[in-house]
């Protein structure tokens, strides 16, 4: 769409662009920086094309992301209902925060995954960013909005630019489905109900076995206290700890070891971290030395607790396991940590989450804290689960069709429909005005639609109509003036059987 | 949290930058993309100071936009329910889209106001924007899956960058409810369908009163081509036209004149443009100039069967007017447009929608078209006029609330309220281990909860609880065997009255 003076003004930028580039590859400058600059120098040339090439479109989404059919979110839907509705089993709130944010509020949040981090261009002065994931914003919104006890879900996508992986279902663009408690409580009152949380929405999804390990923030410190790591190198082992549940040990070492810990301060640490029980686990740790470590008493005291409180709770309880190996990856926990996994290796983690008792305060301009607890579940982890099943799903809710058996019934049947709308009933008919009653019914049999009203002219004429259950095919002549009635008999019948 | 050799790169990248900048504005280059290199040297220097400064942060959302809170989301999902119902209704599938596509995609099809699209960072050869509404990524989807017909709604934010007015509701994130209907299907059973929606969409969010404005782009181009408006400028006085609901006709006027129409031409289409009425304008349009223009027999002719399926349609019909001045500012429509407007001349239209015959072919590489035609609705506005009725709403759906009159009851309290959670009954607790029973029961006024469970002592050796109809302040023994039952029924009577 360039004219002249614009293409003569973008051939310009063109030839500076390219001295950049030129200049950077020179001076040997960070790869990144030369990439972007050959981008955008693209980027200028394919402006150049504007117009021209409307053929010429790439006819794609952006790498890592997909769009998603009626089938897909059929399944996406019932699930993300599902979740909504436990989240709402336990009187939880549901707040809104903008897609994206200014880039300081996600800076310095996410430990060594922050490169990841989507930028929008700066367009006047505001430096901004994707959200992550919904708990960091949750936080800002905390801390803005001096809130400080509150219990709510959020429900929405989060942008990473991670190597996208299609077959272990791992996208750039993604669900979460948080639940989080902000307030100060009592201890392990609200972690208990977290847990509980995760195993009603995995058993509402019907994911299949799982077991949820839990593990304590202080709990790897004091193990790494006790084994004489540096306290500089708690974060970085403590995010190569979280590998061990996709890579064997001795790569997990060996990264330690390159982190600057010691072979023989790694295997002892790897000797803690082997372990894994229930409460007698906790019990005999409390004799060993994290018993008299600094804080390896709160935290084993915390644990027992949570146990106490687990026993009342149902079948939660079956499916905890105390587990040291669990450290998760994100910087911000504080306390009790989880993670619900299933037996399938590919897939891994399906829910997540922790205390974290400093995050607000990071926004705070007093520093003022907020205690939190929250739990996020891995929607599209669980979502590739159950579309691996290859169940189908009716994409839509349409309760009646109305055909007609002849030509020239347009003006009936659209009366009729309009008829059916106002009194609620999801309705559909041919937006062919002579279609055929064979294709008409097809369409039926096509998408499950259960009823369906066939006009003709005769039956017109004695003012009634032919009511067809689709799937016994039988028929009944039914008096327009008792139709409508007769109809949510027949829906209601039907949808309990 | 850059360390020292990082810190070295940045500064490196920083000096590199400067460079950049200062020959880009030696060479008097583009101002904004001077502009964005700008935007870059200050992004690298602000990476210096990362992490040393987290007390300085801004704690705002981004230019434009905001959170909202419970108060607000529960009154925003009881309109998107209300409005996903009748699309339900209709029969419609839903799809998603990703929230940025590659910025090709959004190039060159909405006019004017493509400045306003938001851009991302590149960071590795793709060009993303963030979607400007869900129209164009509808059309890309259908060309990319070839999908040929399809009636789908799509509930999802979009963002431009417009000017923020937050009395007016405009904000730079915002919902759109789009319902579409693509397929080459007879003249005006789709488009019947689409007012229809409005008008019960409009009617089920209780919105007021309200007209729904219905023109044609053919009959405005007829307009023009009468009026002997140059056919370059077409589009940009259809541009102009359309702004007369918010501008008086003499700035329309000059616009246009602007734009290069002499002002008698203006005069001539100003007269046409003023007209509106039902379909008796119709028909004395078909007697004169439009009648024998070139498109103008089409566009009467449509806009007349429109107007016979609208009187089969109940009471969209009463709401309906044809009206020559409205012009909908997007290029991609082709056909019949409409727009919902209600009284309050601040607020405006809250839907519209149209046929858009053509876009569908700009994606495919073959140009193979798709015919479609939708609706949008508003949301925003919708939200606006509502949020000013001040009414309350609830922001959570708990039942029960289990209450404890005395000390030392948490696991009891725990228990109980997990045997309840296991029977789907909403139930909150407190996370206080001794919580005041006062404050428990203020908590459940205050929350419009209607069932407390007060656990005492005395009652559980008796194995009996005691239950409080809130509102009521009754009170109930009831045996703990018994309690699920009797709770159920409570809530369906409560739930019924």
């Amino acid at each position: 769409m360039a004219d002249d003076s614009d293409r003569a003004k973008i051939q310009e930028s063109i030839k500076l662009q390219g001295e950049v580039v030129r200049k950077l590859k020179e001076s040997k400058a960070d790869k990144e920086i030369v990439a972007e600059e050959v981008a955008k120098l693209l980027a200028l040339k394919a402006q150049l094309n504007d117009g021209e090439t409307s053929g010429k479109i790439t006819l794609k989404t952006p790498k890592g992301t997909r769009d998603y059919g009626p089938q897909q979110m059929a399944l996406r839907n019932s699930v993300l209902n599902k979740i909504e509705t436990i989240f709402k089993l336990h009187g939880a709130e549901t707040i809104e925060t903008p897609v994206f944010e200014l880039k300081e509020i996600l800076t310095g949040k996410y430990g060594e995954d922050s490169k990841l981090i989507y930028d929008l261009a700066d367009q006047g002065g505001e430096f901004l960013a994707l959200r992550y994931d919904l708990t960091v914003p949750f936080a800002r919104y905390l801390a803005m909005n001096k809130v400080t006890n509150i219990k709510r879900y959020h429900i929405a996508k989060v942008y990473r630019r991670d190597a996208p992986s299609f077959t272990k279902g791992r996208y750039r663009e993604f669900y979460q489905c948080d639940f989080d408690i902000a307030g100060n409580y009592d201890a392990m009152l609200p972690e208990v109900e977290c847990l509980k949380i995760v195993s009603e929405a995995l058993d509402a999804v019907k994911i299949g076995k799982y077991v949820i390990k839990v593990n304590h923030r202080l709990l790897l410190n004091s193990i790494f206290e006790v084994c004489g790591v540096p306290t500089d190198l708690f974060r970085p082992v403590c995010s190569s700890v979280d590998k061990l549940d996709k890579l064997p040990w001795e790569e997990v070492k060996a990264e330690m070891m390159t982190k600057g810990l010691s072979s023989d301060i790694a295997d002892k640490v790897g000797e803690f971290i082997k372990q894994s029980g229930d409460r007698t686990l906790l019990n005999s740790l409390k004799e060993g030395p994290l018993g008299s470590s600094s804080s390896g008493p709160k935290a084993l005291s915390e644990l027992s607790l949570l146990a106490d409180y687990l026993e009342l709770c149902g079948s939660v309880n079956e499916k905890v396991v105390f587990d040291l190996s669990l450290a998760r990856g994100l910087d911000y926990y504080t306390g009790i940590i989880y993670e619900a996994v299933i037996n399938d290796k590919e897939v891994g983690s399906v829910a997540g989450g922790g205390r974290y008792d400093n995050l607000v305060a990071m926004f705070d301009p007093k520093s003022r804290g907020v205690s939190c607890v929250g739990v996020s579940l891995g929607v599209e982890r669980i979502f590739s689960v159950l579309e691996a099943k290859g169940e189908k799903y009716r994409t839509t809710d349409v309760q009646v069709y109305v055909a007609s058996a002849q030509k020239g019934l347009v003006k009936e049947r659209l009366k009729l429909t309009s008829m059916l709308w106002d009194a609620g009933i999801n309705t559909e008919h041919s937006y062919k005005g002579n279609p055929k009653l064979l294709s008409q019914l097809q369409y039926c049999e096509e998408n499950q639609i259960p009823l369906v009203i066939i006009l003709g002219q005769d039956e017109i004429s004695r003012s009634v109509v032919k009511v067809r259950n689709v799937t016994t095919r039988q028929e009944e002549e039914v008096p327009c003036g008792e139709l409508i009635n007769y109809l949510l008999a027949m829906i209601t019948k039907l949808s309990v059987t």
